[in-house]
């Protein structure tokens, strides 16, 4: 942070003045518990009033501790008002623009940072091989705290990661893969063991359903995952439902983030009102608690303070933000996260996609048929309207989402390249492209079927029964 | 309920009201659920419009599911102001009356009902012998559904006892004893198993405390409530950080409560506000999920909907208003209760005692010498300033608080009456009295320190561990 902050402040926006004060905050706590000179604490503490100051000029409101700025009409700029931009949370993925939502500024109102070549260099260094296509693609487009895990890495400190997913029924999509096809990367590049949190009691909360139908997802979805390839001897995946009655660790964090979070606090970051079950209120420390190796004392053998990484979609960022504002102040160190950009539906990248609406994805369980019918009949097309004018203007990539989908599922990268030249060309025509998705996608989902059908109710037993994972820390 | 509601409505208080208005939501569901007559189900809509309107005539609110009237200014009674009011909640008792809180007005604004002769003579003929003392003289003052309890277990259907305690410190006083003295009775005539709570949990939200401080504190006083005689064959003990852990039953009755209790509801039950972090909010389903057998599976042998009876201070009743709203959207049985008054404090009954002032009460590991002193030097007296006086006026056994202790702890009814008579009388003076106090204390917590010294870490442990219980349900 420069030493004059006010200079460049009236170019931030309130979120990242909000960051910037959070930051200095921070700071100002560490110089007073390291018992730093008194001077050293004094400027701090200016600066810190300084930004507050700003923060209120900017806003109209005085800064609270975690409670971003929500909501609001961004006065200093008089032509963007929020209800223009995208709107992200756990719930709600929102946006107008056919090519999906502004990732660049969802990283900016965040506060998260781009992996940027740099860093992807940096980690093809680390781990002496080619990047994952989601990293070399910007699917995995914005981290937190990434270095930090490098840094340790590279001192031959290691960590542990840690995904999950809501159980809202038993059917999967090939966007859910996202998350757990690059963990599984991660897993193997890095060697470390995996935690896999299934929300039941989330989806219990949230839906109209039973808390056995909940756990019954769980299960069901747990396969899949395990299709997936992960190391079962590395891999500890938990129905909160279930591991939550099972584990010494795991509510004495969650009461811990629990005390450390206030309605106030919840209700700016996820929109919770007072007509909310506290079931919801209180769920964001129940999504938090795995952060911690602690809630996890017969994985990691009762070793405490194990760094974490988190790859997630950019959606469940706000349960991240909460927990890294709490762990200092119970004694953990702050999770590290790499959030990825959301899977398109068929129709379009306006929304996430919905297990509810069969039409919207490819399914796990679909026939080679039904994935060609799909793709043919839904995949929103970039093309042009005539044979005649494609071949004139061209196909346009940014929206087709035939081509989306190949950037997510088509390793070669040359070939890649290649599509999106004829296609923008319009030497490739719509029914070309997506030709060359269906041939990408049916032995992928057929191959899937295969890995889920060799999964036995003995092996979800084995990945879901919490033992001591191999690692080495 | 009287076919024509509205006739003696205009008695009726607010809360009075509401709980008439909720019953009878509460039969409209019932008539619905069971396909009842269409004639049959419009009459009780009809029934509970006009105590909805009568409600909304008497309060000048509409009528709230789950919010109870509360901070109102009874506008039907132009002399009574809530303010005048004693003030009761789990964590503030207060009155301006030297006597202690008003119990019959706390009956009609709980809507509880009055243990009265009927039901204590009708206790006595059900266990064949004479109801325990705090029966007798009224300190079990309060009930809800006893008599569905006595109608099941005279047709040999049990039951099972829940009570608690939240361990602050671990200090405990002989206030804290009554719960645990009474539930050891009715265990022992009703021959029943009886599960424990110590929220240690709530203690590390609301106090300044680590959890481990919280979890010692919780096995200290174990050692006490052990120390009164329970059965270890019919008697679990469990803290929650602990128990939470390692039981699959608990927490999924504790995320159903969630699920169907609002902030709404509980900020208006226990006044949270929206600074009040997310534990203390959802704490509440906590204490609720013990009245639910369903929580102890291994205690139970997996037996559900075992009806569930909680002695404990009328202070605690929010608690289980609620979980008796709640337990029939979850497919519960509702818990009875039976409330007792609060234990005095030395210095008067204006309020409750507080563990954090030695001088408040006596301790149990106060001295015969310490409990002496502290009785002569602090014991509230309702005797006169003179001797001359008091011979000739007597003293006033409402508001003395050795007498008070003494209709608590003497065991002999005519030895009491007598003590009164001649108390009242002025033929007793105040030393005179006190030195019975002192005698009748002295040998109690000298019994108990013993008992507490044979209280083993072994015992404490398998009190502690879930196990099938002796029980013939």
């Amino acid at each position: 942070m420069a030493d004059s902050p006010n200079c460049d402040l009236k170019s931030l926006s309130p979120l990242q003045l909000f960051e910037r004060v959070t930051e200095q905050g921070e700071k100002v706590r560490a110089l007073k518990a390291g018992k730093a000179p008194k001077d050293e604490i004094d400027a701090a503490v200016r600066m810190l009033l300084s930004l507050k100051l700003s923060y209120k000029t900017t806003t109209g409101q005085d800064y609270q501790a975690g409670l971003p700025p929500r909501d609001l009409v961004l006065i200093n700029n008089g032509t963007t008002k929020e209800e223009d931009e995208d709107f992200v949370d756990p719930w709600t993925v929102q946006t107008s623009n056919a090519k999906g939502v502004d990732y660049d500024k969802l990283i900016v109102r965040f506060g998260s940072s781009k992996i940027d070549t740099d860093l992807i260099n940096r980690i093809e260094r680390a781990i002496g091989q080619k990047p994952h296509r989601f990293l070399r693609r910007g699917i995995f487009f914005s981290h937190r705290d990434m270095d930090q895990i490098l840094n340790a890495y590279e001192n031959k400190k290691s960590f542990y990661l840690y995904t999950g997913r809501g159980p809202s029924s038993q059917a999967m999509h090939v966007g859910h893969l996202i998350p757990f096809i690059f963990t599984k990367w991660l897993q193997e590049v890095f060697d470390v063991p995996l935690v896999i949190q299934l929300t039941d009691d989330e989806k219990y909360l949230w839906k109209d359903l039973t808390t056995e139908k909940a756990y019954d997802y769980a299960r069901e979805n747990a396969k899949d995952i395990i299709a997936c390839g992960f190391d079962i001897n590395k891999t500890f995946i938990f129905s909160d439902l279930d591991y939550l009655g099972t584990s010494t660790g795991f509510y004495k964090n969650i009461v811990k983030v629990q005390k450390h979070v206030t309605f106030n606090q919840v209700k700016g970051i996820f929109g919770f009102t007072d007509s909310d079950c506290i079931g919801k209120i209180s769920f964001p420390a129940i999504q938090a608690a795995p952060s911690f190796s602690s809630s996890f004392p017969q994985i990691f053998n009762g070793k405490e303070n194990i760094q974490c990484l988190i790859p997630c979609a950019i959606d469940q960022d706000p349960y991240f933000r909460m927990t890294r504002d709490v762990a200092p102040r119970i004694g953990q160190p702050k999770p590290a996260l790499l959030h990825s950009v959301f899977f398109p539906a068929l129709q379009g990248a306006q929304t996430k996609m919905s297990a509810s609406d069969p039409n919207s994805s490819i399914f796990l369980t679909d026939t080679p048929k039904q994935i060609k019918t799909k793709i043919n009949k839904h995949a929103f097309s970039g093309g042009r309207d005539t044979i005649e004018e494609h071949r004139k203007y061209g196909g346009n990539c940014d929206v087709d989402v035939s081509f989306m989908y190949l950037t997510f599922f088509l390793e070669d990268d040359d070939r890649l390249e290649q599509l999106k030249q004829a296609y923008t060309s319009g030497e490739l025509l719509t029914g070309e492209l997506k030709k060359v998705l269906i041939e990408t996608l049916q032995p992928l989902i057929a191959a899937h079927q295969e890995r889920r059908k060799q999964v036995t109710d003995e092996m979800v037993k084995q990945f879901m029964t919490p033992r001591k994972l191999a690692f080495e820390f």
